[in-house]
């Protein structure tokens, strides 16, 4: 993936040489520290390859795809709070490293930050990046809270949790892929597929992230495998279970549930084999992503889309 | 000031009529409860009257006015979780009703609304609207951080505490009267006098709400007299004696500090008489008061300011 390397390198170097004042340190620090955490920088890279597919330059995508990964750093350090998480990225979280006052008023900064970045185009761009920034970042907000309230319910609907996903990870994706089309002023008609591209897209990698958590490899995953089973965490793999066992079915999932950690998890994946729900939520995956696909087909340029499929493929690959 | 009460009427009504989605209610009650709960208005009061100043009409600036409000209320909803308050206005803060993860989530939520507001404006309104309100938002985090470091140092200098106020406070008013002359699209020259009443204002303002804490009279304030000297909060007060008492006053502070919360406050209060800190307190906020007067008198307008220094006179009067 060399032909990558040098745009990431770019979205890296941007990202963590961006100068923030010194003083407060305590606001500073933070900031600086979460954002030197790493991560995919999947959603920069996708608003500068979107760009890219209109003939747009690393360069004035640049703080667009900045604006995207900042506002989702802000989401992970409150979130991190919300969720009590210690580790992000296998070092101390910043409520953890710091304290929750610290996390909430570093991560509220940082949201303003990430909006800020798009003072630097003109303003006819700014206010059609920004307007779908804001859109788009209640809905998350919306999403989250939705997945707060999943936590309390003992059933969760398969159109609940798609909703869940949709607003909570999706969205931000599609709104990723339409700032590249924004960027470059391509038709509205272009600019909506690129959004449905990313959205769907969206919705398939956590559908995927679901099922890996419980049946892919330790070791290519890059953590333990079960843990939202342990969790009883609302996944589609939860929810279609939960709708198509029968008593018998759900009397066994009950009694695991309070089974061993080894037991509960290996006896719950063996009900998800038996009653098809990893091959449904497989199924739906594909389905989104025959979605995503679809869109960015009906996407109308002159340049390749090869670039965008094989980064695709690239990153299906190196999650399973 | 029945000449404000349409205005004040128009700005409540614009606030707590606005329509937010229904669902998730976890997400939204919180916002619409604290929006409701009232307050005195002011930054939106003074947007409003700023346009008025160049022939701004209220439907206009009612949007660039709500937003500040919008803004200052997500502000007081994140500072009472940090602050561990209990109570805002007589009622329950949003972490005391819900919960802190609720307060994070709304708070963020109703941050990214009073952005929102702004897109009502045309593009290049839009976009000098934004990036004020951007600039004064990091500038109130900065403020807000300063105030939570000051708890844990013994010195504060009166530098650093203008400085925190300055920021803590008196930008957003900076901001709410700018935000009048951006509107009608005044001169850079008058903005920024606009921008300058605000601020020192905004100051004068504060430390006048220091001195009614351990001077005013309970009645008029609405509040508990001495609430910062039993605190030890760094007001402007405490800065002034810490930099001006001898040895001997010193110590005598340091007994107090430790005595009965009556004998405590009545103490601290004689101090403050004895050393000339209150007077030097009063001069300080008239030193202010008497700046953003001569930056008012500077705005070129054929518009008489008489309405707004009426206003002034009825908002220092109502608060002694």
């Amino acid at each position: 993936m060399t032909q990558y390397e040098n745009r990431l390198a770019a979205i890296e170097h941007y990202l963590t040489q961006k100068k923030y004042p010194l003083e407060p340190a305590q606001l500073y620090d933070p900031i600086q520290y979460f954002m030197a955490l790493g991560g995919k920088r999947i959603r920069p890279l996708f608003t500068v390859l979107s760009a890219e597919l209109f003939g747009g330059t690393l360069d004035n995508s640049l703080p667009a795809a900045a604006a995207l990964e900042m506002f989702h750093n802000f989401t992970l350090i409150h979130d991190d709070i919300m969720d009590g998480a210690p580790k992000r990225r296998n070092l101390p979280t910043v409520h953890e490293k710091w304290n929750s006052n610290i996390a909430i008023l570093s991560g509220d900064a940082l949201m303003i930050y990430a909006f800020q970045e798009l003072g630097q185009y003109e303003a006819s761009t700014f206010k059609s990046l920004s307007i779908l920034l804001q859109k788009t970042a209640i809905e998350v907000c919306m999403g989250q809270q939705m997945d707060m309230d999943f936590e309390r319910m003992e059933v969760v609907s398969e159109a609940q949790y798609l909703e869940m996903i949709r607003l909570k990870t999706s969205v931000l994706l599609g709104c990723a892929c339409a700032f590249g089309g924004i960027l470059e002023k391509t038709t509205s008609t272009n600019i909506d597929h690129l959004y449905r591209f990313g959205e769907h897209l969206g919705i398939a990698f956590q559908i995927q992230d679901d099922i890996l958590d419980a049946f892919g490899s330790e070791s290519k995953v890059g953590k333990q495998i079960g843990g939202d089973i342990l969790s009883d965490k609302k996944t589609l793999l939860y929810t279609t279970f939960q709708q198509r066992a029968s008593s018998a079915e759900k009397a066994k999932h009950q009694y695991l549930s309070k089974a061993s950690p080894e037991e509960k998890i290996k006896g719950i994946k063996q009900l998800y084999l038996d009653g098809q729900v990893l091959e449904y939520c497989k199924a739906m995956q594909e389905k989104h992503w025959q979605k995503s696909q679809d869109h960015l087909n009906e996407i109308e340029t002159d340049v390749s889309k090869d670039g965008v499929k094989e980064l695709l493929n690239f990153i299906i690959h190196r999650n399973y």
